[in-house]
């Protein structure tokens, strides 16, 4: 039980598309991650997907429709929604996923979300 | 799905202590709230309860603890452990808790959560 502080986590790291876990809530992993570039395009079959971001601007990929989001603002893609994060600049993003969830949709090509 | 802009949600009402859910999570409550004095000692037996200051200072009272939490720091409160969230002055928090949970850890005195 202590004080998370976001801006201390993100410092400590660089890799972008690499979610790192900083506390947990009910089995789900509260993960930072730095995005910039192209994600590939994949859906979590079992769980939504949360995405708020911190800083910088996401364009969020839902299906046919592209949202752009800001500082401030979140979106919960539902379950089995086909779904790609993309950034022309680093953007900070605080994500929420079960535990083990594979970030690309597939355990083979996920990401390990290491603890920090 | 749409974006969810959390200061436009926070802009729509002034009550202190009364969450508005703003997103579905897997089946939890994201809400807003704002938190101004001194909220009562309680505990949720079933759940965690995460707390993520977006504005002012929140003194959190963990059981014989205090923890002080600025803008962009979380608090993840086990299940089951007794805590009082408190700010001297408005702040303006994200908390998740699942649907349903009452804010004050006893349906009979739990505020109603509007969806906004």
């Amino acid at each position: 039980m202590k004080v998370v502080n976001l801006a201390e986590k993100l410092a400590q790291f660089d890799a972008h598309w690499q979610p790192k876990v900083v506390a947990d809530y009910n089995g789900n992993d509260i993960m930072v991650v730095k995005f910039q570039g192209e994600f590939p395009f994949h859906e979590h079959p079992d769980t939504d997907d949360l995405f708020l971001v911190l800083a910088g601007e996401v364009l969020l990929d839902v299906e046919e429709e592209t949202h752009r989001l800001g500082p401030g603002e979140l979106f919960v893609v539902p379950k089995g929604v086909r779904h790609r994060p993309r950034a022309e600049r680093e953007a900070q993003v605080l994500l929420i996923e079960p535990r083990n969830t594979p970030n690309t949709g597939d355990p083979a090509t996920a990401a390990v979300k290491e603890r920090i």
